[in-house]
């Protein structure tokens, strides 16, 4: 049983918006990405998705609803079905909690869609 | 939607062995909780337990295998049936992802055994 640490995960590789899978409870996956920029608006039908920021600073940005900018250490779940474009104003260490097998970009299809998540060995 | 902060959350209670719920993602449910000394043995037949450590050190201890010790920032995923004991020896702040409705001691009783887990609302 290999724990993780969240410092050397994301040591472990520079590309922005190319979550890395680092874990599996259940039918979920923790996953880690470095985010910098605007990604492109989409949503997940069929799992909730809880952002959690380790460094810097994300804003959730919604279509419906008032933006949420999370600091180092706060969380937030955005429900199944809402329509949302994570930003970062400079490179920011974000873990994504998650159904398993959840595409990167929901049911948007770009040139930024991961079609297999890397999983990273770190412990 | 209401972002949760780990550090205010951390400082809404003070109870040691008494997760409060945070998140909901899913069908599943973070939770926080301060632990101070040994846990009881248990173990969870129907989900794995991700245990992730804000501040301190907690020891994961193990009936059948190598103890893992976590610091902030580290993270360890319990699977399922595991029969697994908590150890700090300072209090430490621990983030817990398992299914909703998981019981703190498992399938052991205990006058630490929770039925019920308090939401806490912070934002």
């Amino acid at each position: 049983m290999e724990k993780v640490s969240l410092a050397e995960g994301f040591d472990a590789f520079d590309e922005q918006w190319s979550p890395r899978l680092v874990a599996e409870p259940n039918d979920h996956a923790v996953k880690l990405a470095k985010v910098e920029g605007e990604f492109v608006w989409h949503s997940h039908p069929d799992t909730d998705e809880l952002f959690f920021v380790h460094d810097g600073t994300v804003t959730v940005e919604f279509r419906d609803r008032d933006d949420v900018t999370l600091r180092a250490g706060e969380l937030l779940v955005v429900p199944s079905g809402v329509e949302h474009r994570p930003v970062a104003d400079e490179e920011a260490q974000l873990v994504l909690f998650e159904a398993a097998g959840t595409r990167n970009t929901g049911t948007t299809e770009t040139e930024r869609t991961q079609t297999e998540t890397e999983r990273l060995n770190v412990d």
